[in-house]
């Protein structure tokens, strides 16, 4: 597949923004570096924004949902007809995301992928809709060609709205019953990584349920493992549209220099795969927390990411990223707002080499 | 020294509330557990404000500063009159508290309780005024017992101000050039650990700094090691006027059944001390960070801590604490407005067992 918009890359950092924010945190009345990563994320945003003042007010969260056809192989803790119900939830305003998002003041989006229950009737959720849910990929392609495209173009126009209201930060989430078994398959195949060393609980598999799950994931790798070096063919074979228009947006946000905050483990595999098709991606990541899903860490690993949080969460939907963002906005204040050593007439750390040789 | 107060001991935690908290938790539209950690501090707060549906809105800051006598061995990376600098860099807004205070709209109170260059001028700052600083503690005890039991009382205090304005969690912060040595002479006795263990760069030592700071405190403990299973005596003769304070608040705190939200390293040695000396202490601590300074993870552990944050943070003034504050609100309206699975008609995962059973 050639999908010429996706290869373009990402934008570039503003070095000299970047460079004044560092400056100016070393002038702020603390012990250099005492602010820890705080610090970094207030300069990696500045080079991001283009600004030495960035900010993390304007939050836009889209939510992908999507049915899995592997979800029949018994993957999952949860009946699949959960991937619609919690589509009415966001719908309603009920769910984790909701909350975080009023909380924060965050625009939240709900986009409807494709799921075995027709959720049109609910207002506020964007229907896509590219079938029910993609294939079982133990036995076939997840997706054409066709619907990955549109997968990835779904994703691609929900920056395009995030744009509009003046976004400073975007945050993609997912709900998709089997989904960790999905992006488990996909980041073994990229990653030349076995699914036992990848393959965790999810929403809640027991132990035996993770074994189950291995089998499932390994029989999917055998039927595509061939793909392994296009990431493109690996995502249409063993991902899911919510994965897929994941993946859409972050390559987005990159070409038209949009932050992004990225969310737990399926976000983490959506990163990886744009880091396959789009260089310069990586300058745009802002890594919020590990999740507790066993793999996350070794996704992390892959993408040089230091998360802000680890506070064993494990929900998706968006929700460790949103919980992350009162701390970007923190640390946006902090760098705007405390004074320097000269504005406060404090003495800095320099001085007291000259005190102590004076003293010793 | 037998002063009656601080050895009540702290107030009973509401089992039922606590209790009635889970149950909701596992009622909420997630996978149980889902939200890690935001769970649990859903549920301890639960118990200690004593409803189901606990809140994190009201926060009280106070900030004790004060001088140590023990800088003029050359233990700091900074002069000793940044103490007062700062006390006037709070008192006009500039440090990174005061950010952190009105981005919270937290309540914040600056307490000197004695320093080497008079602040009686600033508006904004109470003034305890012990004395000049307390004494080199490698010549002799830092303080006096006069001295010991009013810094005690001026942190009962803070905590008597802190409950006629309705708090909901309280946060002690610190400032005092030194007061990391300080602390960590005061956890080496209570704790039996050698300094060399311990004693890290503060607010910004090199090697060659810490060793020396390893021999400054290896002096004082000769002096008043005898004293290690007598708390009391270990604060009076190593702390400081601020540390004290701290101690004297978290007691308060304990006994009135008010929440704590620990800070870094000298606020967990504050707590190490209220736990030695106030029974059930412990049920009210909330720890917000792990800090940079190194000996920090060992004195967590002597707590049973496991802290909300890890950035990196080394700044004292309570910022840590104040940085978890949107997490802790983000917990409570997760836990007061998620719908729960049947609000919401989402299926459960305990479904799913029946499920796979017919399925198999």
């Amino acid at each position: 597949m050639n999908i010429e918009w996706i290869n373009a890359p990402g934008a570039e950092i503003t070095a000299q923004a970047k460079k004044d924010a560092e400056t100016r945190q070393m002038q702020l009345t603390k012990p250099p570096g005492a602010l820890g990563q705080l610090e970094d994320l207030a300069i990696r945003l500045a080079g991001m924004q283009g600004t030495p003042l960035p900010q993390a007010e304007n939050v836009w969260i889209a939510v992908f949902a999507g049915d899995h056809g592997v979800a029949v192989e018994n993957v999952s803790a949860f009946p699949q007809s959960v991937t619609s119900e919690m589509i009415k939830n966001f719908s309603e305003g009920g769910a984790a995301i909701n909350v975080l998002a009023n909380e924060l003041g965050a625009a939240l989006e709900v986009i409807n992928m494709g799921t075995i229950i027709d959720t049109s009737a609910l207002e506020k959720v964007l229907q896509v809709n590219l079938g029910p849910g993609t294939e079982n990929f133990t036995q076939n392609a997840a997706m054409t060609e066709t619907q990955y495209i549109r997968a990835l173009e779904a994703g691609k126009q929900s920056v395009e709205r995030a744009l509009l209201a003046d976004t400073d930060i975007y945050i993609a989430g997912e709900m998709g019953i089997a989904n960790t078994t999905s992006s488990t398959a996909i980041a073994c195949a990229l990653m030349g990584i076995l699914p036992q060393k990848l393959a965790g609980p999810g929403t809640g598999l027991d132990e035996a349920g993770v074994e189950h799950k291995v089998k499932v994931i390994q029989r999917a790798l055998a039927l595509h493992i061939e793909y392994q070096h296009d990431c493109s063919e690996i995502l249409r074979r063993l991902g899911g549209f919510e994965i897929v228009a994941m993946v859409g947006a972050y390559i987005a946000c990159a070409q038209k220099g949009l932050p992004i905050l990225v969310d737990g483990f399926i976000s983490s595999v959506s990163a990886l795969c744009a880091s396959h098709l789009c260089d310069d991606m990586n300058d745009w990541f802002l890594f919020s927390h590990t999740s507790a899903e066993p793999g996350h860490m070794h996704i992390l690993d892959a993408l040089g990411a230091k998360p802000v949080l680890n506070l064993g969460m494990r929900l998706g939907e968006g929700s460790g990223a949103a919980v992350t963002i009162p701390l970007l906005r923190l640390a946006c204040s902090l760098h705007r707002n405390m004074a320097t050593f000269s504005e406060a007439d404090v003495s800095d750390s320099v001085s007291v080499s000259n005190n102590m040789s004076d003293n010793n």
